[in-house]
Formats: C-alpha cells, sequence, structure tokens
C-alpha cells in the first residue's frame, strides 16, 4: 500500500499578489504531517476560474485528496465553486439546507438574503455541503474520479477562524486512514549551547539514514532538537524514547524542556515551584526581558517587576550606579561591574513584602545593541549580564556576571540578550551553570556575600 | 502587449510538511506586484526532483519568469541545480568562479573545501551563477525556450538573509517592464480610530469599482489604509495624490504616519524634534511599551526608561501608590486612580539630568490581560492609561487618564495597551487628541497643576 497523498491549494488575489500571508496552508500540512499524510504540492493561485479549475484537475492525477482554502464568499471574486462545478463538469444546483442555513442568518440580522449571498448555497450537483459553525460560507466536499484515481476534494473558507473548526469537524475525520506507516516527532529544547557544537555533541544520531532522523533548528538562542520516526506505528514510542535518551544523554544539561516549552514558562515554573520570585534590571533590552516572562499567563506571582534604566541617568537615580562609573572609560554602562551593580540594587530595592519568597532573583542586562553605538573594544553586540539570588533564609547573596558577544542586528541581539538573562536566570537555579553559554567571550566572575 | 507575468516556486521538505513557515513568496509576490508584474500561481514542493522539474516545465508554459527559492545548499536532500538541469535537458558543470568563491570562504575558515559543498558550484551548461554577498549557496539564472514562450528563471537560497539581497541585486532588474501598466500602491497609517468608523468615514472612497481602489485592513490598534492605483503610468502620482487628499479629509486626525513608519517611531521622532523626553510605567504589559519603544534605533536620546510595577508591592515601594488604594475595593490596581499616581511618580521620579529636556512625557499602564483575574466590574481587557507631562520651562503638569476594554486574548490585550499607551502620548504631544480613542470606554479625564 503506497503512502495516501494530498495537495493544498489556496485561493485568493490578495494572496496571490502577496497582500495576505496565507497560513492556511501550513496549518493544514501540519496537521496531515500530524496523520502521517504526504502532501505532493501546495499552490497558491489568484481568483481566476480557469486556472483553480485546471490546477484542480492537475492535482487529481496525483493526488488521493485536494484541500481547497478560499474563494467562497459571496462576491464575484469568489470562483472556487464554479471551478470545482467546471472540473466535475456539473451544473450548480442550489442546495435546500444551505439555503436555509443563509436565510436564517439574514433573519437573525433582520434583512432578507440578496442574491450575492444566496449564491453561497449554490453547490456542484453531486457535492454536499459542508456546514459552517462560525461564519456564513458552507464548504463543499466532492468526489473527482478520473482515470488516474478517486480524488477527495474539500473546499473550506479562507478565515482561518472559520476553516479551522470546519477542518478539524468534517474534513479531518474524513481523510484516508495510513495504518501501516507512523510519522512521530519529539521536540527538545535546549539553551546555551551553540547549534554547531549540539550537532558535534549528537555525532552520529544526527545522520540522514536514521530513523528516527535527529535534525536541530536555532532561533534565538534557543535550538529545537527534532526527533522524527517514521514507520511501523507499533515501534514509533520505544523508538523514540531509545533517541530521546542517547540525545539527553550528549547535550542534557542544555535541555529545558520538550514540545511547546519555552524558556520564560519553564522558568517561572521552576521559580514558582521553589517559592521564589524574580526581578529584572534592563538596559539595551529596555522591558524586553519583562515582556517575554509577563506573556506567559500567571506570572504574576513570580514576577515582581523591574528597572528599564535606559538612560545613564535612570542607572544613577534609580540602581545606585555611581555615575563616576558610567563616566570612567575603563568601566563605563556596558560593563561587567555595572552589570552587576544593576542586578545587586535591583535585590537591594526588592519591595519588603519579597521577604515572604524564599529566594528573589534579579538579572541585569546592559549592552550594545546598534547599529550605531560600538567601538573596537565594545564593538556592536558587546552585552553584560549579570544575575545575582538572595536567599531569605540563610541571608547568602550570589551572583555571576558574563560577557557575550551576540550576533546579529537590532532586533536579533535584544530578543537574544533576553532570552540569554532568562536561561542564566534558569541555569542558576538549577545549579546546572555551564562555565561557557553560546555567544560568551570570557569566564563568568562569580561572587557570594553576606546581606 | 500583454502583462508579464510570472510564478514562484518555493522547495523543501520543511515547508511541505508544514514544519517552517514560507515567507519568501509573499515577500517575492509583493516585490513583483510593486512593479506591477502579474503572478498566476505560487507553488511550494517537497524535496522530490521529479516534481520540481516537472514544475518548472509546466510552469514555463504560462510565465515569462519564475522565482525559485531553496534547495541549494550542500546536502543530498537540496534537489534544485539537478531539476533545472533536468528541465533544460542539460548537464551539470562546474562553474569556475562559483567554485573559487566557495574554496575562498573555506579557506578564510581554515578548511578545505568538502565534496558537498563543492556540489554548490555546479550549474547547468548553459545557466550563469548569481553571486551571494551574504551566504555561500551561489544561486542560478536560466532561460528555458518551449514552443509556448521564452522562460527566464532565477533560483535563489532559502534564507531570507540570503534571498533578499540576491532578489534585490540580481532579480529585479532583470526582470520585465511593463511600460504601460502600472499598480501603485500609497499608505496611511492611522491610530485610535476603529476600523468600522474608518469605513463609515471613508463612505464612497472605499466602492470597489473606484481607481484608486481604497482599502483597510486593521491590526493590533493600528489601521492602515491602502491606497491602490492601477492604470497609465503618467496618470498614476495625480490619482494618488488626489485620492490621498481625500483620504486624509475624511480621517485626519487618526493619521500618524504612512509607508513603514510606525507608532514609535513617529512618536519617538516627534519628541526628539521638540527636544522632549519619555518614561514609562507599567504593569500588565510587563516592560512590553519598553520594548516596543527602544526597539527604535536612536531611541535613547528620547527614552529615558521606567519601571515595571507587576506587584503592587512594586507600584508601592518605587511609584508611590499606597497600598491602601491598592487594597481599596473602590480603587485597587486597576483603576484610574492608580494609573495617574503611577504616571505621576513616574514624572516625580525622573532623573534630575531630564530637567534638561522641554517636556517629560509619562504614560502608565495597569489593566487586566487575563486569562484570569477579571471580574463583572473589571472584565479581562480593563485597563486604564494615564499620560502626563511636566513643561520644565512653565513648571506646569498636565496628565488624561483613559478607561479601555481592549479586545483579545492576553497577547492581543497586551501589544494593544502598550500601542494605545504610545498613541495616546503622541496625540497629546500633537495636541490632536480626540475625545474617544479606540476601544475606550469613558470621556478622558484631564487635569492640570503646578509643580
Amino acid at each position: 500500500m503506497t503512502q495516501p497523498c494530498g495537495a493544498i491549494l489556496a485561493i485568493g488575489d490578495e494572496l496571490a499578489i502577496g497582500q495576505s500571508l496565507d497560513t492556511n496552508t501550513r496549518w493544514i500540512a501540519e496537521q496531515l504531517t500530524a496523520r502521517s499524510l504526504h502532501i505532493i504540492e501546495h499552490t497558491t493561485l489568484p481568483d481566476d476560474q480557469h486556472a483553480i479549475t485546471d490546477a484542480i484537475l492537475r492535482l487529481a492525477q496525483h493526488a488521493d485528496f485536494i484541500i481547497i482554502t478560499g474563494g467562497l464568499g459571496p462576491t464575484a471574486d469568489d470562483l472556487t465553486r464554479q471551478s470545482l462545478a467546471e472540473a466535475l463538469s456539473e451544473p450548480l444546483v442550489e442546495d435546500d439546507r444551505a439555503l436555509a442555513f443563509l436565510e436564517d442568518i439574514e433573519r437573525k440580522r433582520g434583512r432578507s438574503l440578496t442574491p450575492a449571498r444566496r449564491s453561497q448555497a449554490l453547490r456542484p450537483a453531486s457535492a454536499s455541503i459542508i456546514d459552517n459553525p462560525t461564519g456564513t460560507a458552507p464548504g463543499l466536499r466532492a468526489v473527482l474520479t478520473t482515470t488516474a484515481r478517486v480524488t477527495h476534494i474539500f473546499c473550506l473558507p479562507g478565515p482561518p477562524r472559520e476553516m479551522v473548526p470546519m477542518f478539524e469537524g468534517a474534513v479531518l475525520p474524513a481523510l484516508p486512514e495510513n495504518p501501516t506507516h507512523a510519522i512521530r516527532t519529539r521536540i527538545l529544547r535546549c539553551y546555551g549551547i551553540p547549534e554547531a557544537d549540539a550537532a558535534a555533541a549528537l555525532a552520529d544520531l544526527m545522520r540522514r539514514d536514521r530513523n528516527p532522523l535527529v535534525g536541530t533548528t536555532a532561533s534565538n538562542a534557543i535550538i529545537s532538537i527534532r526527533i522524527r520516526y517514521e514507520g511501523d506505528p507499533g515501534a514509533a514510542d520505544s523508538s523514540l524514547s531509545e533517541t530521546e535518551r542517547q540525545v539527553r544523554a550528549a547535550v542534557g544539561p542544555y535541555i529545558f524542556g520538550a514540545e511547546d516549552d519555552t524558556l520564560p514558562a519553564v522558568t517561572l515554573g521552576a521559580l514558582r515551584e521553589a517559592g521564589d520570585a524574580m526581578l529584572v534590571a534592563e538596559s539595551c533590552t529596555g522591558g524586553l526581558t519583562g515582556a517575554m516572562l509577563t506573556e506567559i499567563p500567571g506570572s504574576s506571582d513570580v514576577f515582581l517587576g523591574g528597572w528599564i534604566t535606559y538612560a545613564n541617568e535612570m542607572k544613577s537615580a534609580h540602581l545606585a550606579v555611581p555615575a563616576a562609573d558610567l563616566q570612567s572609560p575603563d568601566i563605563g554602562a556596558v560593563s561587567a561591574h555595572t552589570a552587576r551593580n544593576m542586578a545587586r540594587a535591583a535585590l537591594a530595592n526588592a519591595p519588603d513584602a519579597s521577604r515572604s519568597f524564599n529566594r528573589i532573583h534579579s538579572v541585569a542586562i546592559t549592552g550594545i545593541a546598534g547599529p550605531s553605538g560600538g567601538s573596537d573594544r565594545k564593538p556592536v553586540g558587546t552585552v553584560f549580564i549579570a544575575a545575582a539570588t538572595r536567599d531569605n533564609n540563610s541571608g547568602v547573596l550570589t551572583d555571576e556576571v558574563r560577557h557575550f558577544l551576540i550576533a546579529g542586528d537590532r532586533e536579533d541581539i535584544r530578543i537574544r540578550s533576553a532570552t540569554t538573562a532568562i536561561g542564566m536566570t534558569l541555569h542558576r537555579f538549577r545549579n546546572s551553570s555551564p562555565e561557557t553559554l553560546l555567544w560568551q567571550v570570557a569566564p563568568p566572575d562569580r561572587a557570594e556575600a553576606r546581606a
């Protein structure tokens, strides 16, 4: 038995001319892949009946199913219905149930059905209607038989809010099963290791003739390791687990989570469980670290807040950084010394109520995000990050400062700095802090004191 | 003369299975549309030589040019070179200049050229190389002549960082001209008006049979008004300018910029020009407003910094918000009163050096971003934003607080709150502040005092 295969067709001038980004196709592709179905092609076409009809007939030669999005609206440039009828060589007929549905919608709005809206009740004679629970455009389902094969065709409206529930409710259950062939993936998320070092550590696990396949992708300081199994469904779990064990043996200290875990969510979760809290002191990131942490629902029971000390005067006025340090050519705002002062001042300025947490963590970021402001000694991308912890039970204060040279443009440097700050916090919390993290250029400088 | 038309082909398993979102195709489509070139199709294919060759041959029947991205890497699953050679019925040959380029890259890294990397110097015999200034994969350019037409084919690497400069440098200048038919667009950006109100104010300007066409799109509190002219190139400018004048007459007070202008950049620019500076005090946005402002290069001469007072104790400790207010069921953290206190305290805590600016602006945000924390009286989306200004010359302090009920999920509410805070700052600065802004649910509460 060969693998069932499908094609995805997106319709619309706004997509063809690049005005709108099509996110439906990728989402549908993910759904099909998760079901072990093979995708032979995605195609996007303008609102052109002839081109759409041709594409349906062409794809039907190779695909067991075609999923079409868009072109089901009530206006003259919505041509999916007509194209499907042409491909099937059938007339369009009015569907009684679709008509009643459309009339009911208009009645509730106190209006009557216009001829344009009424056209949405049309379907090719042999097609059936797919109900649309969240919008007005009904979907269509048809079977096109050619000399090559029998192809199932599903037409769904373009707005994702309508398309997604219709796909899940009506298309997914109707797609072919693939009982003999499974594609399963697991993803592990790492912070702190360069992708090339991860690849070197994974070594033979990354060979392309291996099953499960192991691949890495890097995005803003996070390495995602994807383990992809393809084959007999019965062996999938044990095979994935064995490879996951080998991956963890190779790069374990850097792994912070799996699947959809994010570094901010995992960090906040770890601190919450320990009864800890955290503060930020941000210069070049300008609030981005706080924004990334507070993006996580429920962050308020761990994240207290912090200081955005973008201007030097803010560092002196609110984080006790001596103006003399900032003016000194040997120290300056972008320095290990200033980062440490900022992180310590954040702890010192923590509100009294923070004494009720077991520990308070602070992280301070100062750097040069560019595009200007760099020098030979401190090029753009130079970032110092200090992480400090006060143990409220023992009164012990510890901190560490790391010096980074972060790659990328202004936006990259800022996102990567904030990510690094959160990653440093998590590694310190876990007592798993590697001596060198991604983009770090000097050994960490660690200190301990009593509060 | 018919309009020159092209097709876009994106290659890669990671795109076909939905693992990665293809942003290249849309970007290329926008570039082609801006040049008045017609796009007949976008297609995405997996790494399958037979399918790629077939698609090239099929598209060449209908397209004057085909732009292909992806599949030019050094690994076994990069098959664009082979497919193009097969479509051209030509052998692959090694290009001397590409080989020297690749050898040079490896030499600088202290390595020698592997056979896999060396394969990137291959090109179909009649094709030529497109230099890649930012990566290793050279591009390809070829001409495919069929009975239907002569088709120019351009192959570019998949990473946008490499694709974009190669497209701009080598593809765009080689594309056909369209001297008799122009498509030109202008975009105006608005903050503060609901899209439906903008549409009502634009009225007949939005008729679909009009040229230039006027359309609106809304994204996170910003309404973009697109004016699209299609026709004789000679009449384009005057026609666009006349429609722009009419659009400005309809919704002028809400327009803050044009084309790629962003609200943070325009706001910072306006303040800079006036010798002003600004501070933020953020609760539910957690630093996002600061992050959006500091994303703009050069923000440091206007944006001083601020406070992330996510926890109530931070509001009391650092923004002088009385603990009694926070505990009072009639006031609370999410209230006009607290927002105003936060904005005033930010001004009061501005560093002494800020006296050298003409005016200091602060903006404070407190709200319920959800998903939990809402109540009948203060549902999720309830946000109070206070904007305050101290005139350092006159000593006059002014402020205003507005009450919003912002639509969307946690992420939407946060982004829209930060955008609203920046928009309020700009409208106040321009003395153009409308009584009601998008999502506002009560009249603004304004006050004035002497410092």
